[in-house]
């Protein structure tokens, strides 16, 4: 399966900025991509990194810094073949809940994200193109059904996860199976309990 | 598989204050918890309500106003074979999602929850006690760990996502099969999106 992964190389998870540098933002990006990555690879994908600018990686990259809509439907126009698309931020993501996602039967299979996301999509339909604006995964339902196309969803808490906000960080230090967790651990971030809710501290 | 469903009957989703009065929350609680039920019996679980008072119900109910661990390691204590624990206010819940906790080999078997929380449990190993204090699955973990239980986890966006937050009601809106997701809208819920986040209006 090939599978693409949109990276913003250019400014980075900068929901995080309330805990996180943007040096550090980029480096945390950056370990979650390569945890990403090395999941795919285990499940058998074939990763391309598409990128906003050119990053330093053993990984194939291609830099293209159109938006990730029309970056995304670049590929799809031109695929033979499935495609999966899988965000960079998945950092509780193992290769099992790959595994699932590419062996789940559909012309479109979505894992949904929190929010309204959709955090991983793989595309066997000719017609289908991605829209990544806010509550996509209604959208792409739409955008299936409009094509005739059958869809399933996969359901995973581990796709289901992206990092965005600091609130998701006690999601990576919980369950985090790479280099994400130890990542944040050795720049000092540990679980905190206030008011029985869980969050970060550094 | 006999399933125990603890229920807050007395001062129920408080959390979701900002968004509903009292009565609504009461109601809320209750539609929830009746399409909890419902997936339960359709995965073929046993249901048994725990609540903190009587509620009028057709499930089978066991009033006890003990705190959530007291009454629960109290069923634990007597069972006879596998338990399970499912929380009242997972809204997204399906009879695949419980059928594949059920299904899942394990002395403890746990589906995480978002913040830390653990939604749902299967018990098979007659020292395992329940811990429902913040960051819960870690505890959950240790224990199982002190007393020498396999440990697996159930990967499930569905079961991850519990009701508490007014946030979450978009989750419900999003994603519900049951008799949630319509309830919220004859109340006039709608998903809202504002600065590429996905919340609810009414």
């Amino acid at each position: 399966m090939d599978v693409l992964i949109p990276f913003d190389a250019t400014a980075p998870k900068t929901r995080l900025g309330p805990v996180l540098s943007p040096s550090e933002r980029a480096t945390f990006a950056r370990v979650m991509l390569d945890d990403v990555l090395a999941a795919v690879r285990t499940a058998g994908g074939n990763p391309e990194v598409l990128a906003t600018e050119a990053i330093d990686s053993p990984a194939r990259v291609t830099v293209d810094e159109r938006s990730l809509d029309t970056v995304v439907n670049h590929h799809l126009d031109t695929a033979h073949g499935p495609v999966a698309v899988v965000m960079a931020d998945l950092a509780l993501a193992t290769p099992d809940a790959l595994s699932a996602l590419f062996d789940t039967d559909g012309d479109v299979v979505l894992a949904p994200g929190r929010g309204g996301g959709t955090n991983a999509i793989v595309v066997r339909h000719e017609d289908f193109r991605v829209d990544y604006h806010a509550a996509s995964i209604r959208d792409h339902r739409s955008i299936a059904a409009e094509i005739g196309a059958r869809v399933a969803d996969v359901d995973s808490y581990r796709l289901g996860t992206d990092v965005d906000d600091p609130a998701d960080l006690a999601e990576v230090l919980l369950h985090g199976q790479g280099a994400a967790a130890g990542w944040l651990r050795e720049q000092g971030f540990e679980l905190a309990v206030s008011g029985g809710r869980v969050g970060v501290e550094r």
